[in-house]
């Protein structure tokens, strides 16, 4: 049975921030062959990537595979243009409206070209990690997005077509930020190597003031946890 | 009413091939600006590119954009990698079955990266060029696969969750090659400069043996036109 559930390969969406990296670490806990997946989208900085890099090594992805998709060219973002990213929201303004940082179709870019890659290497499992409670207001974190997707996948394919169920694994749609953060140390995750910030500086310092560096000292903090290990 | 019309947005997919500029001249002809968007997505040659670029032109697109998204690095297809494009099948043979010419989840992916767009410039319209019937056998190419894109279109963005319905248009879906190339010549489409060949010589001369030469021969044949105006 072992052997079996080892068997099994899973594409993980990897940014490299906080949540990835505990999706990352649940899927390599359940036994599947993990291959991660990260995009090069015209992102402002590339601390992300570099983090992602990182965190696929320390948590045992069999691969990561690093796909460049040129976004920028259609704007429209905080996280891809000069239009600055709001600072200092409180807690109460954060998940309100959807933020300057939205990028336009943004997951559902990244889950076709998982979908893309899950069906060249025969895998059927996706996991990604969208979070419904503790988000920045994003449409396409919503469980009713992502069972939408996940029926495009088996209409979309020649897998679907012959039998293969896709299946978009959200293991952490339903947690709050103090709970992804206890169940990744739970399981190992170093998170000094992720990245969260929208907004870092040249060196990849995170400025602490973005609605990501925001929620992710909240979390911490709820989980009685520190950062640093 | 006529100034309301011209100021619809739409994109339009734009492949360089015959199906994709019948679209456009289509989108046009129903007073849409036309946004097109190709893909340089690892295909083993690029005269699509350069029959999409002329097209564009010569159709009235507003613009024309073309986006790198690297589908080769997942492989898995004859187009996107060195396995051989299949030559001289009969018309029984096409449209039986999935084809090695099939790019695992190329639709899904280039309707991801339109949405992206559309939601950019504020555009609620996408054309794309599909067609269950003198088709390949291509599962991405079924109305409800269509159907189940635009559902996720709008629970995907900002601006479905604000009220903007997107619509997926596909004019081509139900018709023969034989219509579509009666349509295209009644809104003025000069086929000489697309391209439909999936293996083409260097200098862009098409096989005429593969699937995609085969049922563009039909096509005009049944259709009673000569290719060369």
């Amino acid at each position: 049975m072992k052997n079996t559930l080892s068997l099994k390969k899973a594409v993980v969406l990897l940014s490299g921030g906080l949540d990835s990296a505990t999706v990352l670490a649940y899927a390599v806990s359940k036994g599947y062959v993990c291959h991660a997946l990260s995009f090069d989208y015209g992102q402002r900085h590339k601390s992300e990537l570099k983090a992602a890099r990182k965190v696929a090594k320390a948590l045992g992805a069999t691969e990561h595979v690093v796909v460049k998709v040129d976004l920028k060219k259609f704007g429209g973002s905080a996280l891809t243009s000069d239009t600055p990213v709001p600072k200092s929201r409180s807690n109460k303004a954060i998940g309100v409206g959807i933020p300057v940082t939205y990028v336009p179709a943004r997951n559902t870019v990244f889950l076709s070209l998982a979908l893309a890659f899950a069906e060249s290497i025969v895998a059927r499992d996706i996991f990604i990690g969208v979070n419904a409670l503790d988000y920045s207001g994003y449409p396409d974190c919503r469980p009713e997005y992502i069972r939408a997707f996940q029926k495009v996948a088996n209409l979309a394919t020649k897998a679907g077509v012959e039998g293969t169920r896709f299946r978009i694994h959200t293991p952490l749609i339903k947690m709050t930020k103090a709970d992804i953060i206890r169940l990744g140390t739970k399981l190992g995750v170093d998170y000094s190597i992720t990245h969260s910030c929208y907004d870092p500086a040249p060196d990849g310092t995170p400025c602490g003031m973005c609605d990501s560096c925001i929620l992710r000292k909240k979390g911490f903090r709820e989980a009685g946890i520190s950062e640093i290990r």
